[in-house]
């Protein structure tokens, strides 16, 4: 296999170098044919490096930034002022073709808004989308689910080229010819669904490329009806979210209740590797890694609290990508999509109006 | 305690009578102020009523409606042909004032169509909303947070109004002065949310009589930092389903790990107190009963597919909102909020261009 580099935001994240560093000589442990590129203050990372006995090698190198975007940071703010961040010279180092892919656990807003910046967009994207994997009961065990908050109130043509986008990565990297792809929608509307979901399952229909499968609910994430679900960017991050926090909140409620006497210690003792494996089945460090998709280069966005392990399946995420040259595929199929779907002449000229508003 | 009399669609719901006789009849062993009519066939009602050795009594009385809507019939359908349908019937003895409230486990499109229709909307209320519980990590253990499914596409205004209505159920039936009333929103983007919610925040940073305190994100639902959380129909309905969907799939992972092999098996049987405790807390049917917000009327909603208890759940609910007289607080709380806010020209302008589009 050929090689494959990758620049590494070494300097954000909650913990930053403390998880980028030892992620890193993990994962080039296991891959020899990878090299990173570390992108950060120098002195740091290379003493972080040196507390695990190592440090410049063939595999790794570490590239000096001076700054670092804050967790809290405004876009706008970082993209203006933080022109020397571990960010944002991770991504030029990917715009110059010095990396292959770019990940950060930094900041979403300004990680989003510097990559568009840096990298833009792929020709026929409008904007680029935040999709990321759930568990899911399909055969494949997950689906991909975007936009998750790089857009609000994202027009029917937007959510459109969403489901493109998904489409594609999915079949490169699940193997999959045709990707089954629903619409997230509620179930309890008469004419179901808001105006921009109503448009947008009308262009799907009519769509010769993709697999578009109808509707699916918020339960049916996790149901396995479809490999991707499409949703604007509000009604994902909120989906996500709550989420997340259902999980911390049942992982809390278990953990009480096995800690609240002796002999629930001691059934915690009984049925430990029983909850371990189904920590590790849930564990969400198995599916750390957003796609920032419709960029000109590959960027992945690792969780902020992530573990090592979390942010070396954000790394491998990075790597799949760059092996099935995923904004090449997207590129390809959006000019495909766009020259052979049925463009009705009302559809062009709502097209151009979305675009002028 | 003066008497209380709930009218109850006994024929609604995934298993019907099966459900709803049983947690009628347990329901008024606990509290002899309560009467229940039971609405729908004669004949399955009283069988049903047999087979637990009961009858018509004081407390239970049955009252004829010769049909049933359909668990996914639609809305328009229900309401223009389903004239005498056990949830119409029981709405009519709402408006009638022969009940106090009426629960139906129903298909929730056509109770909200069929209730809107028969109840008509509080003055200055526009749209009615769905309001539900969660538990919560606040001293009162639960938020409620609506809509979650009534309305799509909320303009500011309604939403404004879902906060009022939110606010003063929560105050009255959690005996909070001024409940913490937040918005759902997203974090990722640099200027926060979509349009409506924007307008929103202005609405209820200017409010007097609303303890606005900010925006959430889906995760604070769990974290208690609110009292009340409103948010458009779509997104919470997704939200919703989502927490269900992830719930019921970390509940068969758990069943799954416990049941793989003889070791897990005994495991299971050393923490069965503990598991059993977990399950309690995190029971659905704790929090069963949704409310249907803004009518002249107490509504309450009942999943379709819920157990007997959670049946019973859903009846206490619907006698605690007509305890509190939830309507009328709305009624006087929407006119003092609508009088005392300082509406300014601007608003008044946006409002009615609102009303018109």
């Amino acid at each position: 296999m050929s090689k494959i580099t990758i620049a590494i935001d070494a300097m954000s994240g909650d913990r930053g170098v403390d998880v980028v560093v030892p992620a890193s000589l993990r994962i080039i442990e296991e891959y020899p044919n990878l090299r990173l590129i570390l992108v950060g203050d120098r002195s740091t990372v290379l003493s972080t490096l040196a507390k695990y006995k190592a440090g410049e090698s063939d595999q790794i190198k570490v590239h000096h930034a001076s700054e670092v975007v804050a967790m809290d940071e405004l876009p706008s703010q970082a993209l203006r002022y933080k022109k020397d961040s571990s960010m944002r010279v991770a991504l030029n180092l990917v715009k110059e073709g010095a990396a292959d892919a770019c990940v950060s656990a930094g900041n979403t807003g300004a990680l989003m808004a510097t990559a568009r910046f840096v990298l833009k967009t792929i020709p026929g994207i409008d904007r680029p989308a935040i999709l990321t994997t759930f568990p899911s009961r399909n055969e494949y065990g997950r689906v991909r689910v975007l936009d998750l908050g790089a857009n609000v109130d994202s027009s029917a043509h937007v959510l459109f080229q969403f489901a493109v986008m998904g489409s594609v990565l999915t079949s490169a990297m699940d193997s999959i010819a045709a990707p089954k792809v629903a619409l997230l929608n509620i179930g309890a509307e008469e004419i179901k669904g808001n105006e921009q979901v109503k448009e947008t399952a009308r262009l799907l229909s009519e769509s010769k490329t993709i697999n578009y499968i109808g509707f699916a609910e918020g339960d049916d994430i996790f149901k396995g009806i479809a490999d991707v679900i499409v949703c604007d960017g509000f009604v994902g991050n909120v989906a996500l979210k709550a989420i997340e926090g259902l999980a911390r909140y049942i992982g809390t409620v278990i953990k009480e209740a096995f800690k609240s006497n002796i002999f629930s210690k001691l059934a915690a003792l009984c049925s430990y590797f029983v909850m371990k494996s189904i920590k590790k089945r849930l564990d969400p460090s198995r599916y750390n890694g957003a796609s920032l998709l419709g960029l000109r280069g590959i960027v992945i966005k690792s969780h902020g609290g992530t573990t090592v392990r979390g942010f070396e399946t954000a790394i491998k995420h990075a790597m799949d990508e760059v092996k099935h040259n995923v904004p090449e595929l997207i590129k390809t199929e959006v000019e495909r999509a766009f020259s052979k779907e049925h463009v009705s002449l009302k559809q062009k000229v709502l097209r151009k109006l979305s675009d002028l508003l």
